[in-house]
């Protein structure tokens, strides 16, 4: 294994370790009233997606504000690493910050609900419950003892299963196979008999290649094209049972949200609702464009899952969550409001928008 | 049939015929640099949904903008009638509109395609093609003649397929049954069999009542449950092949978008992008406890359209469009753009969010 692979388990420790001692140092003025920001990333530059959004957000902070609030962005690794991006917002090292809430498990465990859940909500029901469900509220009491007061910021959308070297025809194929996954469904790939490894994004292909993982659940057709998965991997599943949204997040320092008058704070509110918007669908757009070239031009073998396969994860899933919270009262409370919002959204989207799917597939 | 009922035709001729002379007057200044807009709508006051949408984009604008540009809202008939908002803010009586698209059929037909289509883009799928898909691109160019720019603001997301008084057992059930429609939805019911009747949202339950309908598609369960379709028409169906999507706009006029500054253009373009999401994720978070609460609570009986009747009107539908849009190079040309949106959509929905439905529910 390459020394830089890591467990999942010990990945989310180092996470976790990286809190910054710094205090929150007052933002200094570059003009009568005006401030200069920082906004520190879990992402290389430009990275599609997740770069492209954090870039837009700090501009869309930077124009609105018409001079009075300037963010400049900082790629992973600029300022400080990407797995300290926390850290540094609640320190004040960075006033602003753009992540994802699955990274911070090894801090406050529930924050993982924040991102994506397997068999849960997708990305408008998980929108919804953030915006009008009480997740805002949740999220907010999560993080308040860091100091940190968090917005949807970005989405990456519906993911895909993963890329395989072999063809999966049943649950069987899965046992022992070693797979690059995170989180929650990292256990859940566990549970299914499989080995997960997290591996940094830049390490994925190469362990592709060299064997170190024989399949990779990564995100969707537009992010995996871009790293080259199907050179060292054709067969490509579907349906993401493991990832059926991607929120991203805007971690602001709380003391330097505060600050603010009312005008910056909505400033800086709605850019995120924005982003969030238009981050999610640009990612659906781009990956429906990218799937399509993927089968057309790159002759990647688009197969479905196989139904033993499904009905396993699906059966595992709640107890694995259930295991996962049970002793952390926090994480007990934000999974109670989370499937009360799953059970709601489910009953709609059967008669709504999965009936439409169906009637338009006809 | 009531005096105020009209057919859906006359009722586009009259929204038509509501282009306003006034020209463009230069708005007043109320402190150094600050200016007032007003905002028309096609609302009643608060209504559930739409109106409320459009109070908080007013707010949303008035507060980021820190003073300089404040925004107050008349509800329809308060300053213009609720089908003159398009002639108000062209001709510069308002200088912003919250309505809907499909409303402007009569004066530029292709406009239809902006709000929603039968068996056409959902919501997330519509978004993504206005916003990267060539979409907003064409939308402004449809407008540029009457001075207006547009911008998506608002959305009552998937809706129902309707309440009817009796149980439609199969297609032949809906020939001679006069429908409260509107726009290609109507057409469609029309080829289907029924007879559609345009009646104003305050005239549709005395309709119901009285028997000048026997069945109504209006939107989703949030609004149908406040307008007490129910109590008249008690099976309510789905899916909603007629209307998979609800985008409501925001309407600017040219010339006072064009004085804005950079900062408080991207200050209105932003309120448009976060209200657009934040208004879609109560419609769907409303529209969800609405229809959990006309199950449990109201006897509602929801029921799945017939397959036959699903069948024949996909059958039915793209030469209708086609029909629609014959002669009109404008709307032949959004048509193209639209259809390309939906076949790439399509594609990817079957293997990523219809997909996971389908997992999700096993």
């Amino acid at each position: 294994m390459s020394k830089t692979s890591l467990t999942r388990r010990k990945f989310l420790a180092a996470g976790g370790a990286g809190a910054l001692g710094a205090g929150f140092a007052a933002t200094p003025a570059i003009a009568s009233g005006a401030r200069e920001w920082k906004m520190v990333t879990s992402w290389p530059k430009g990275a599609p997606g997740v770069g492209v959004t954090a870039q837009r957000l700090a501009d869309r902070i930077t124009l609105m504000s018409g001079g009075k609030l300037t963010v400049k962005l900082y790629a992973a690794g600029e300022l400080v690493p990407a797995l300290e991006v926390f850290g540094a917002v609640g320190g004040g090292t960075a006033e602003l910050g753009h992540t994802a809430s699955f990274f911070w498990q090894g801090k406050a465990k529930a924050s993982v609900f924040f991102t994506t859940v397997p068999f849960g909500l997708t990305s408008l029901e998980h929108m919804a419950w953030i915006n009008q469900g009480g997740g805002q509220e949740l999220w907010d009491k999560l993080y308040q003892p860091f100091d940190i007061k968090p917005f949807m910021a970005g989405n990456s959308g519906m993911q895909m299963g993963g890329w395989f070297k072999r063809e999966i025809k049943s649950l069987d194929d899965l046992r022992g196979i070693k797979i690059r996954s995170a989180g929650l469904g990292g256990d859940l790939y566990e549970k299914l008999g499989a080995t997960a490894v997290l591996l940094p994004p830049g390490e994925i292909y190469p362990g592709l290649q060299s064997g170190l993982v024989d399949a990779v659940e990564f995100l969707g057709p537009w992010s995996d094209r871009a790293f080259g998965f199907y050179k060292a991997a054709p067969y490509y599943y579907w349906p993401s049972f493991n990832k059926p949204n991607g929120t991203a997040e805007c971690l602001v320092n709380r003391q330097a949200y505060d600050s603010l008058d009312d005008d910056l704070k909505a400033v800086v509110a709605n850019a995120c609702q924005a982003e969030n918007a238009v981050g999610l669908t640009e990612a659906e757009w781009e990956n429906a464009r990218a799937l399509a070239d993927l089968v057309a031009n790159k002759k990647v073998e688009v197969r479905e899952f196989p139904a033993d396969l499904i009905s396993k994860a699906k059966e595992l899933t709640p107890a694995l969550i259930d295991g996962f919270v049970a002793g952390d009262a926090m994480a007990e409370e934000i999974l109670k409001s989370y499937r009360a919002a799953l059970d709601l959204s489910q009953s709609w989207s059967r008669v709504g928008r999965e009936a439409y799917f169906a009637a338009r597939d006809r």
